[in-house]
């Protein structure tokens, strides 16, 4: 029995799944009790409210960001800025996978909740500041192949910014177009960086 | 009385604010109608269904994106690499005004409906291409101030990707920094293209 998921991960990925399919709002404590096939009195004594629901989700989510995203997306890919790519390019798979309707569990959380309470927020934060954190550190590993002073933290926020309005445009268009040419145009942009890096480095 | 907006008006207007404020699902039809000061009656005669309101609202967007947003962003400025970072001006301002909360209401509806009708779908994707025609044409009207051959549909769809993922963050961190960081980095880019542009074009 050690090996079977405790009852409130069961409800936890429950609810994971409800809030990607059909957003947080939509997603009743019945429906996450059905999907977990849990009773009411194991919700409410792990989670007395469907927000305690939620902020075990982002903080799954939060925990996962390593072994669930990271892992797999660099899984045989050594240099740092292919790295950024290829954590790209698991986004582009997933919307691949789902024909375009897949969202990013985060950032459709970030718009749908329009005054979420300080803790759902902060933890909402606290997930894009890991994914960030993560592709600054790909972009520090890559040290003097990108110009003198870049402010690393600066450009993973773009980048997040890239991967987020790239998934928006795309799952509206049900069309991989609009994040294919939001990456091309980070790709160009980092080529520039790291061809100017390489000039300026030259005597 | 011929001055007074009409009641389709009033509620498409109310709906509009709603939206904005709470989100599609969690604004009800006795909602509307309280905030519009309509009674049922005059609701389902020119909406039969929230749904109908949901089109309405997307189509003023639609409609509104000339007047309502290009032409007081663009008021003053006639260079076209200006008009665009005057664009994204215009969203930092609505940021600034509401302590970061708020939010694109055409991107917050793309990501809150996880499974949109097709004429909502369509109608959210029509708004964004209307977005990326007005950029598109400020790129077209730079002319050789881009490199040659550069994808001006393409790099429209990145712009509207730096807004959306830009304002997305500062929302969700009640911050600037990272819609700055995002800006700072398309300015950055566009700047190197207009730099590669000029070299290309010097004998």
């Amino acid at each position: 029995m050690d090996s079977t998921p405790s009852t409130a991960d069961r409800l936890v990925f429950a609810a994971m799944k409800l809030f990607l399919e059909k957003g947080y709002g939509s997603t009743s404590v019945q429906d996450i009790l059905r999907e977990a096939k849990a009773n009411a009195g194991s919700l409410y004594h792990a989670f007395p409210t469907k927000q305690d629901v939620l902020l075990a989700v982002l903080d799954m989510y939060r925990q996962g960001i390593g072994p669930m995203l990271l892992a797999p997306a660099w899984n045989g890919v050594d240099d740092p800025i292919e790295r950024i790519f290829a954590l790209l390019g698991a986004y582009r798979r997933a919307l691949e996978m789902t024909d375009c309707t897949y969202s990013c569990p985060i950032g459709s959380l970030a718009l749908e909740l329009h005054e979420p309470d300080p803790p759902v927020r902060e933890l909402l934060a606290v997930n894009f500041d890991g994914w960030v954190d993560a592709v600054k550190g790909c972009l520090d590993a890559a040290g003097d192949r990108l110009p003198p002073g870049t402010d690393t933290r600066a450009l993973g926020q773009f980048i997040l910014t890239v991967m987020e309005g790239g998934v928006m445009q795309s799952r509206t268009h049900r069309s991989l177009e609009a994040f294919d040419a939001s990456v091309a145009g980070l790709r160009d942009y980092l080529n520039r960086l790291q061809a100017d890096a390489n000039s300026t480095g030259k005597p």
